[in-house]
């Protein structure tokens, strides 16, 4: 027979799989001799089998459960559901890692009509009995029976006006009793049934609660957000009960060993006197410092102190600690692996280092990779107070308040009367960059974590709140409506991209340190010790690569050239390139571009020297850098109907018109971009090629050592590969040759078609590196658009468990990795030693980084911001941290 | 060293890859005691040496040709440059399949200013002598020095008119000794040296010239039209002249051992006396019937009528012959299999069976596939006499007659007007394409067999003519000259794209026949002997689904069921659907769509009873099904300037402009569709599942043996498979049990994304079949848009040979191939004996059917009338005739 019960002394804080985190935490301070209340944890195999059979108790474990109630009487010579001495339990959920809040918890269980009578007599206090009975109906009755709690309240409510109090604690024993009559009433009405009286019936209903409570929605929301498998179960944890609330030398407390926000090494909580751990959650009064027991309690603190130190050093762990005084005597009821603000996080991880309770790999696993993202952007200031008015999408993350605007012009032409703005925009395009640029934030109506405003805020490190569906947008009239407010152009908004919320007026902030934190930057060079792949950065400007440098990119992976292409003073000369209908027309278009490039790439090549940046050639498609074909429709029609179709504005704009409709394609993405442009006008890419090498070689010159590597973007077929390598390499040799000046460069390609993949060894043939763009990778070889499916249906597949995470977040191993494998075989079959890495987004999200390390490749590059949070993420991977 | 020169004697027709078709053939006639003039054939391994040395001999080819000559000399008695008794020969080319025309050929090398004057002695024919010597300069002028013909002709025109004659036999002796000299003027003034009388040279550059001639344009289009491999070279034939102009007793002839339009077992061909082989092509004067030799030279037609027997039985096969008679002796020059055409092919093949010199297989081996095509196109009635008034390239086949239009505006403008016409363009772009869609057919000047016109109009399934040099047009007077002809717009043309044949004015054309002719009906059952994958349809109304069951299909592998949507009747209940804000409208919506859906499945799967028909649900996204965003745009901001925002008109087209952008998508091909509806409105599927299995239950009652196939399109995960087949399997059950029926049922999906293909397996846990839909799959892999790329980026890739060709046509073997093969791999590891077909339109193109064959598919399906393509191709790639 499987067994399914285990005592606290059965077990050890190793059985955290088998007994949830609480359970073995139990056990591990039970078997340190440290004060627990006796009790026993029913494991998460129970709680699997409960499922499999179709949730009810798996052959054996009632059986296990009575009988261990029965040891429980016979060790604290209480009986259970007598009414002499009555035992009384609490039942708590535990899983394998802590779900603070998101299952369920029933407390003073085994009271009845009968043993609440028993429990009054042998305590002597008749009001803490009732009260006790009534807090068991109510949270029995919502946890259990499912019944919603505000009848309960209302009740309560009624009683203090009619007897003229204020707080619950004024309320009397008879009072208590009334309720407890009524409570069990509404019990009765609403479920047809009276409240159960047999104390084993309530027990076996209350577990099976708890298992239930596995499933419930905000425990899968909680899991799937951070990604916890749903596969695990928890376990229930059934404890003989200790009151806090049996007096003033009773009371009950939350602790953590050192402060969970700073890390200082001092401990910290809150304690409330007379009371039950669910009166500190409700926040009905307000608890006192921990520190304060140490005057009223001393005894108290001096023990709890030492257990806390004892359970640290046990650890080696801050812990977060719960504990119960009844009638002065100290009870430890769980202790935990403390969450943490990620400063806390690195500063307490360093501390343990010198305090010998760690070795430096350890601690480098400890801090979640991801959590150094909130030190890199500045935070609402918590002391003041506010409200949410709406939420979104936590898109980009860090605050930042505004007046709001709603066009990229206005954004620019505010700003540049010296005004703070947030950018307010249905969707962004990439005609908004430029209003984007100018705003300190960004906030959308549509689109999600990898819309266009969301990557390119992310790109640039402003916060984004995406997708916010309580915002509607009245262009016409300058204003918005936010969560049924409404708001004209001017109005001050802040905006929380780490969390998503948005709150009217402008908030006081927090600015992100202006560099690396010192002690940052020794964890992040005990991480950089460990790790095995680079980390480069994803910039397209000077001042992106400086910073790119400064945060410890060892390289840029990805230098999109298109975005220069955008810059103001350069776009008429594009869409005079792009409008020529000669290919001498273009030439000349692109000769004017040429300096321009050229300057671009000196700028980045000397921010770099010394290290390789990777120049990804034209990849967009021509027409994204022409007004959109819908607002031309709309001008041309305008122009016709008012001056008439022979009038000289109209035939300007039409013929506009006609070529951004010979452009228009049905499926942009998948039509004339990337290397198909170099390949049908190899024209563009000679000119970029050749303001690349010329950068390099003014830098050479200048003694700076410019080291570009080329990079063809969407190469499929092994004749694109051959084709684009030869025209790039013929034109840099040439540079080269005309300026008398060697430089070692390389040319490659991005991996980003699955057909590419496929035929790896055929591309290794011509190029010299690979770099994985795993967002257009993800993009066909799911079929998903990006700028489509994240605002659709993507939403709704993560609600629907079709996805696990968004594929476009975290590299999905299964399809793309099996690809991604296949080309890293390949490549590296037809050329020793390829240099390969990965310049998508994944890159700078740790498990993506995970899986990299794992395919073997030689960095990763992601924006700069991210570059830290690669740093770690790739330690942790190296020393197996990450799966 | 490398042996480059055989003597006929030396060879066998087996050798054709070292020797060439032609050296081949002769070898093989030599052998069989044919009468052959002598000769020897350089290799094709010496073009290759030629191509790799950078265009010069091979080491030891020189060598071996002159010792070729002098071994020739021997034997003939005559001598290479001698002014007595000259060795004149013909150097040929001749690769190692028929490329008829494509590469160059020179006649009577050897004379000179000398040996001119010693054949004029020897023959006793001084015309004939200084006639051979002015076409040798001519040729030779063409073809080695590369120089216009025109000046030639020009001089030969005025001399007639000097002389006031008409016909070039009646030029005598002085007048073309005259020509002669003037011809080596423009040789010297164009080259700047003297016309080579070194006769050594002579040959030494003509064999060269012959090399180089395998890389001329029109042998690479061709090459690449009929997927011949461009690394075979060519072998050169050097071979003793022997001359069909010495007189009344001479000719030269082209003879088919049969029929080679109608397959008809008779002797067919040309035969003109007293001439060269070059006056049959020039077609100066009307060749005679072969069959009047009977009548004008009995031996030799006898001696002929047996040879070409011979031939054919040696061969097995029909024999395409060259001869030449001099004074009144039979030479054979050439012979190889005879060109013909499709229905030629077939009775040819059934008739050699039934003389027993081919068994089935071979006979079914013998018959190209693709031919089958021009059986199913509308073809020009031969019955009327008709003139061919100019050839281009036959670009896609079929017939059409129509007025002449010279831009795709005017195409379009004619066809609205209830016009035919036929687009006529130098050549088509992107922008044409509105007319190509108009069009009855496509002619262009400019352009090869992968240019722009001939791609899109074989995707369109048009006839195109394409690349006619001899079309000259002016778009300012909307007139062209075709073949010397003026026409002006609105003339009317005949295009024949299954020949390349242009003719003037409005020809009958036959439509393709409506049912199996009985010839073709018995060939195929031979095929289906052969083969092992079964042949299915692609088809969506009952019409089609019965032409496919005519045409041998065994089952219906794609069935689409938004075509049904498409239809009249139902586009508004459709759109209302769509416009549907809440589940409950939608559903309404689509209760009203049951009727319909179910109304087109009784249609389908009763045509099919007792065979299989794979309905696919929807596929499409949902805005295909509402007016063009871009029309709604003009539309409206019409509506607002001239009735008013306030009006009710504006209004209501803005609010379904307003739908028709929330559903707008960057790339629909990657958005909201495929599988995704179903999921996201499981309505839907549910509806449409009902509708299948309400058709096969009132069938079923009727006595119709309906057997449903449920493909879900667009699956990429595991959880799509399983939910989309659990939803699927659910409404089929029920409606089954309402129904008391029992029927067996599949539900399977199309496998068409990389990731697919990838978690194959996983699919196969649910899926019970799986098909192929390589188009989709062809798009991802390569992430090429078929509507962009086809019309923008394929024609240039196909032209720069980045593309071999259009993936969307032929399967591409090396990536998408890959990924299907691993698909099969993994589902038929997870369920053995998966059933897997293919329904993207490559199950009806030879090779990609082959692939199928190759990688184990169960069956193909493919467009109706592909299927007995489809049938025949499933035969040899089984008998391994394809590769």
């Amino acid at each position: 027979m499987t067994k399914y019960v285990y005592f606290f002394e059965e077990g050890d804080g190793s059985m955290s799989d088998l007994l949830g985190g609480k359970g073995a935490g139990l056990a591990e301070m039970t078997a340190a001799g440290l004060p627990v209340p006796s009790g026993f944890t029913i494991t998460t195999q129970a709680c699997l089998g409960f499922y499999d059979a179709d949730k009810h108790f798996p052959d054996g474990l009632d059986a296990q459960v009575v009988q261990g109630i029965a040891t429980l009487e016979k060790r604290t010579g209480k009986s259970f559901g007598d009414h002499g001495d009555p035992l009384l339990v609490s039942v708590r959920s535990g899983a394998r890692v802590s779900m603070p809040g998101m299952m369920d918890t029933i407390l003073n269980l085994g009271l009845n009509d009968r043993t609440v009578e028993g429990l009054a007599q042998l305590t002597g206090n008749e009001r803490f009995a009732w009260d006790a009975y009534r807090r068991f109906i109510m949270m029995f009755s919502s946890v259990v029976l499912g019944l919603h709690k505000d009848p309960f309240e209302e009740l309560i409510e009624e009683r203090k006006k009619a007897l003229g109090i204020a707080n619950d604690p004024d309320i009397d024993a008879e009072s208590w009793k009334t309720l407890a009559a009524q409570f069990k009433d509404i019990v009765s009405r609403q479920t047809g049934k009276a409240f159960p009286q047999d104390v084993r019936e309530q027990l076996r209903l209350a577990i099976g609660a708890v298992f239930d409570s596995w499933n419930s929605k905000r425990a899968i929301d909680y899991r799937q957000y951070n990604k916890i498998s749903d596969s695990w179960g928890t376990a229930v944890t059934v404890m003989e009960m200790v009151f806090g609330n049996m007096g003033n030398d009773s009371g009950t407390g939350v602790a953590f060993t050192r402060d969970p926000n700073t890390g200082e090494r001092t401990l910290f909580g809150e304690y409330l006197t007379n009371a039950q751990g669910e009166d500190v959650v409700a926040g009905i009064r307000t608890p006192e410092k921990i520190s304060d027991l140490q005057r009223t309690q001393p005894d108290i603190y001096k023990q709890f102190v030492d257990i806390a130190g004892r359970l640290e050093r046990h650890y080696r762990d801050v812990q977060d600690i719960e504990f119960t005084v009844e009638r002065g005597k100290l009870f430890m009821l769980q202790t935990r692996s403390a969450k943490r603000s990620a400063e806390a996080a690195v500063r307490i991880a360093i501390d343990l280092v010198h305090e010998g309770l760690l070795d430096r790999k350890t601690a480098v696993g400890r801090v979640g990779a991801q959590s150094l993202d909130q030190l890199f952007h500045a935070r609402i200031d918590a002391s003041q107070g506010f409200a949410v008015a709406a939420k979104g999408l936590n898109a980009s993350p860090g605050a930042a308040a505004g007046q709001m605007v709603l066009t990229a012009d206005d954004a620019v032409a505010w700003r540049d009367a010296g005004k703070d703005v947030i950018l307010v925009r249905v969707e962004t395009t990439p005609d908004d960059v430029h209003g984007m640029i100018a705003a300190r934030g960004i906030l959308t109506a549509k689109g999600g974590a990898t819309s266009h405003a969301a990557v390119v805020a992310r790109g640039m490190g402003k916060p984004c709140v995406a997708g916010c569906d309580a915002l509607q947008i009245e262009r016409r009239t300058k204003s918005v409506t936010l969560g049924g407010v409404a708001l004209h152009e001017g109005d001050w908004l802040t905006i929380d991209g780490t969390t998503g919320n948005i709150m009217l007026g402008k908030l006081g902030l927090i600015p992100p340190p202006s560099q690396l934190p010192e002690w940052l930057q020794t964890f992040l060079s005990w991480a950089d010790e460990l790790r095995r792949m680079q980390v480069w950065a994803n910039a397209d400007t000077p001042e992106d690569a400086q910073k790119a440098r400064e945060l410890g990119a060892e390289g840029i992976g990805l230098c999109r050239t298109e975005h220069m292409f955008m810059q103001q003073d350069r776009l008429p000369v594009v869409q005079q390139m792009i409008l020529a209908n000669t290919k001498e027309a273009r030439e000349t278009a692109l000769r004017q571009l040429l300096p321009f490039q050229r300057e671009d790439f000196v700028g980045i090549l000397e921010a770099m020297h010394g290290l390789p940046v990777t120049i990804r050639l034209l990849d967009p498609p021509l027409h994204e850098f022409l007004p959109s074909l819908e607002h031309l429709l709309v001008e041309t029609t305008e122009l016709r109907l008012t001056l008439g179709a022979d009038s000289e504005e109209f035939k300007k704009q039409d013929a506009i018109l006609r070529r951004v409709q010979q452009l228009h394609e049905q499926n942009p993405m998948l039509g004339l971009r990337v290397c198909r442009l170099g390949i049908v006008y190899p024209e563009i890419y000679a000119m970029q090629v050749r303001a690349i090498f010329e950068a390099a070689c003014l830098l050479k010159r200048r003694g700076v050592d410019a080291r570009p590597e080329v990079m063809i973007p969407g190469v499929g077929t092994k004749e694109e590969m051959q084709t684009t390598y030869a025209s790039a390499k013929k034109v840099a040799d040439e540079v080269l040759a005309e300026h008398g000046v060697e430089l070692p460069y390389t040319i490659g390609t991005m991996v980003e078609l699955p057909r590419a993949c496929v035929v790896a060894d055929e591309l290794a043939e011509y190029a010299q590196f690979f770099s994985f763009g795993t967002n257009d990778l993800t993009q066909t070889t799911y079929g998903y658009s990006r700028d489509d499916a994240e605002q659709s249906f993507i939403p709704q597949y993560l609600e629907k468990r079709i996805l696990k995470d968004d594929p476009f977040q975290v590299l999905d191993r299964r399809g793309v990795g099996a690809l991604m494998r296949e080309a890293v075989a390949k490549g590296r079959g037809a050329r020793a030693g390829l240099k390969i890495g990965i310049c998508g987004e994944h890159g700078g999200e740790p498990s993506s980084v995970a899986f990299c390390d794992q395919l073997g490749l030689d960095y990763v590059s992601c924006s700069p911001y991210r570059v830290p949070i690669a740093r770690l993420a790739a330690a942790q991977a190296t020393i197996g941290a990450l799966d």
